[in-house]
Formats: C-alpha cells, sequence, structure tokens
C-alpha cells in the first residue's frame, strides 16, 4: 500500500542535485563576467567558492558560472546562475564567446572542488560567457548555493581565479574595449549632466589606459553627441567644470 | 583462453560512430557558416545531406556542421567538420555565437535525419557557429562523410534550413556587417588595384543594400585608407574607370 512515510525516507537519500526539479546538461555551462565602476576603476564580481562540503571558503576566487539545465535556453541559463550565486537579476547580459578547451576543468584543485558539488566532476564542460556593464551602486549582493561571498574587485588586481577564468576575463574585457567605439556603452553609469574628467574616467577604465587630457577632450569634443550644455557644475570646492550630454540619437546617426 | 576470432565478431556488432578513434560529445557541435563573394553577391556554403541510411538526398539544405569530439577543442572541430563535409582547408574561422535553444533540433524531420546518423539524436545539442569570408575561386568543394553535396547559395535565395541553421546564417551575416566597419573585411577578395564600381559591389554583398553611386563615393573618398592610384583600367570595353588600392596601415591608424 502507498505509504508517505518511505517516500520522504527515500528523498532524503536521494543526490541534492537530483532534488531539483531540473535535470542538468553534465556538459554546457555558463559563466558571467559582470564589470562594474566605482567612478575611478573598473571592477569584476567574483566569488568565493565553498570548500568541498564545508563552509570554509576556497581561496580560489572564480567567475559566477554554473551547469545549464536541460530545460533553459542559454541566455535563462545565465540569468539564473548568476541570480542563484550573487543575487543579481534583471541585468542585461550578452554573450562574449565560447570556451571549450578540453582540460579546461582539469587542474587538480578545480577537480577536488567539482568533486564535493557535482554529480559528474569529470566530465567535460564548454562554457559560454556572458557579460554586463553595471552601476554597482544600485544592486545588492546576496551570494547563496556554492557561493559563500561575491565580491567586486578591481580588473587590474585581479588574483589567478579558477579553471579558466583569466581567459575568460580577458576575453570580456576585449569585448567591452571593442563595443566602447561602437556603442554608448556605460553612458548609463555617468550622471545625465558630466564633465569631461568624468568621461575620461569611465573610458580610461573601460580601456585600462590613461589618456593625455588635452589630446581626449579635443578628440571627444569632435564628436557631435557629447553636446556642451553651457552649464556649469556647482557647490564643488574646485573651479567649477564644464558639464555635458550625451545625445543618443546623434551617436546612432553616425 | 583468448580468441582474437571472438573480438573481430564483437566490432561487427559495434555502432559505426564508435569505431572512430575519437568519443563523440553528444552535446556540443560546431556549425560553420562560409561567405563567398561571385563578384556580384554574397553567397553562402550549405550541403545537402544523405536521406538516412541511403544515398538518396535529403531536400533540406544545412549549413556543414557536425558534433565535437572529446579530445579536440572547439576551433579545431570547427576545421575538422567543415574539411569532413566540404574538403575546405587551413579556412581562417572566427567564433561568431553559440545557439542553446533546448527544441533546436527537435523538429520532425531534422530527428527523423538525425536517427540515420547519431548514436544518440535525442540528446540536447548546444551548437558553436564559427564564420569565414572566402575568395571562392580559390578553393574546390570534395564534399564527403554525410554531406552528398556542397554547395554556394546566394544568400538571398537561401531556403528553410534545418535545425535552426537559418537563425544562425542570420547572426553570422549581422557579424560580418558589423565587422567591415572595424576592419579591411573582404579586401583580399577584391585584386590588389580595384574601381570604386568593385568596391560598392563588395559593400553592397556584404550590407545586403544598396548605395547610391555618388553618396557611395563622397563617403570612400573621405576615408584616408582608399588611396587613389593616378591609373585606369585598361583593355575594358566601356569609359575606364580610376584605380584604387586599400591602405591597410592607414586603416589602423584610424
Amino acid at each position: 500500500m502507498f505509504n508517505i512515510m518511505n517516500i520522504s525516507k527515500v528523498i532524503i537519500f536521494v543526490h541534492p542535485l537530483a532534488m531539483t526539479d531540473h535535470a542538468v546538461n553534465p556538459n554546457v555551462s555558463v559563466d558571467c563576467v559582470i564589470f562594474g565602476f566605482n567612478n575611478q576603476e573598473l571592477e569584476v564580481l567574483l566569488i568565493e567558492r565553498s570548500a568541498g562540503n564545508t563552509e570554509k571558503v576556497d581561496e580560489i576566487k572564480a567567475l559566477p558560472g554554473n551547469l545549464i539545465y536541460e530545460d533553459e535556453n542559454l541566455d535563462e541559463a545565465a540569468q539564473r546562475v548568476l541570480c542563484e550565486l550573487t543575487g543579481l537579476s534583471n541585468i542585461y547580459l550578452e554573450q562574449v564567446y565560447t570556451f571549450g578547451d578540453p582540460n579546461r576543468i582539469s587542474k587538480k584543485h578545480d577537480q577536488d572542488w567539482l568533486r564535493s558539488i557535482r554529480a559528474h566532476p569529470e566530465a567535460r564542460v564548454i562554457t559560454v560567457a556572458y557579460t554586463s556593464l553595471i552601476n554597482k551602486q544600485r544592486f545588492n549582493l546576496t551570494p547563496s548555493s556554492f557561493a559563500r561571498n561575491a565580491v567586486w574587485v578591481k580588473v587590474k588586481d585581479v588574483p589567478q581565479l579558477g579553471f579558466d577564468h583569466n581567459e575568460i576575463l580577458d576575453k570580456a574585457l576585449n569585448y567591452l574595449k571593442h563595443k566602447i567605439y561602437l556603442e554608448p556603452l556605460g553612458y548609463e553609469l555617468l550622471p545625465d549632466r558630466f564633465t569631461l574628467a568624468q568621461l575620461q574616467k569611465l573610458y580610461e577604465a573601460i580601456l585600462v589606459d590613461t589618456f593625455d587630457k588635452r589630446n581626449f577632450r579635443r578628440k571627444i569634443l569632435r564628436t557631435s553627441f557629447i553636446v556642451p550644455l553651457n552649464e556649469k557644475q556647482k557647490g564643488v570646492a574646485h573651479k567649477p567644470a564644464s558639464l555635458y550630454r550625451f545625445d543618443k540619437s546623434l551617436f546612432h546617426q553616425i
């Protein structure tokens, strides 16, 4: 006869992964490279993983990423995994590149960690990388799942990461550098009316470079889509600087 | 006792896919979008697949693509699969995008065909798309494997393809359109010295658009990297046109 007590006993012994409603694809994952800007420097969001089945934090940081479910597409997987690990949701994510080196997860340290969370830690995993540039002040980080912590790290200070995540970060950074020439990228990170010094900081942060102030201003003012407002900063201690606005429609016309 | 006769009997009954030296990953494939130019129009390389286990040709064309081996990376897989199906080798392939809709291979016609060539036709397949723009006169097509034929089809005449291959083609085409603004793409398809009419044809083919001749010339001549040669065409029936060359170093300076 049907006995609910027996069923609950069975569930207790099922592998934790099998308790979700979704089957996991063992061969495909997503990784998210989320860039933030602290008004001075470009930062990237990393997670600290739980070490094994303990509460201890693994000393190697990683990008937020995990295997996809069989019943979701790649974009959905990226949104879900990012949210599960860091709490960030409704982020505009763009697919950057797919990484498929046969040995990308086979380093001993990574394998040790994978054995603590995966049903098939040895299965080859191809990962699809996504990226976004966000205003980090607008989002709270609430890490969960195997992420013990989620932290913003300056791009120039990023240490050796797990798997091939340094390579993935480099690729996303290059993607961003190319994009800044094509799209009004990152302007949502500036106030509506901004100074050329603020704009220069943003470009320098994304391009990980420094520019001569005069050259930068000359080049920027040659474009038509950075529009002077005939207004100056107010309430600043230093000499107030002129304010500008970005004209999206003029940009797209070009 | 060891009996070699028994072993050979076993091998006879092994599934054909298992007889290669390489294990196949059931979840990841590559697809190649190879563009050619016939001096007038942009074309794309498609294959005609064998229908089932027969010599009959399936009525639905597809991009050349197949599952990856477990021991090769994605770039290697794209080169191998393209070569196996069409005979093209040493092509400069660039990764464009990865497609992972859970239902991308589940249409009945595609499933029927997959059942004739795959060990696990129902397994979900994520595909990594690669693209290239080649001078098709320089390459011979020698289709093999499950490709009964390889054919150049004008992009504007491409019919309904198998799987999500129309979507993949569109993405590769967009990639090409973006790239033509950033890189001296396709100039290797023109003679070293070319006329502005030839250049316009190339742009029109890639951008699948037509331009006003005067506007096109004015815009092109405003750039510094299309350099006039003070030479004219020779031996042509019509009024000889001025010749130009492309200056790569000037392009990269900009």
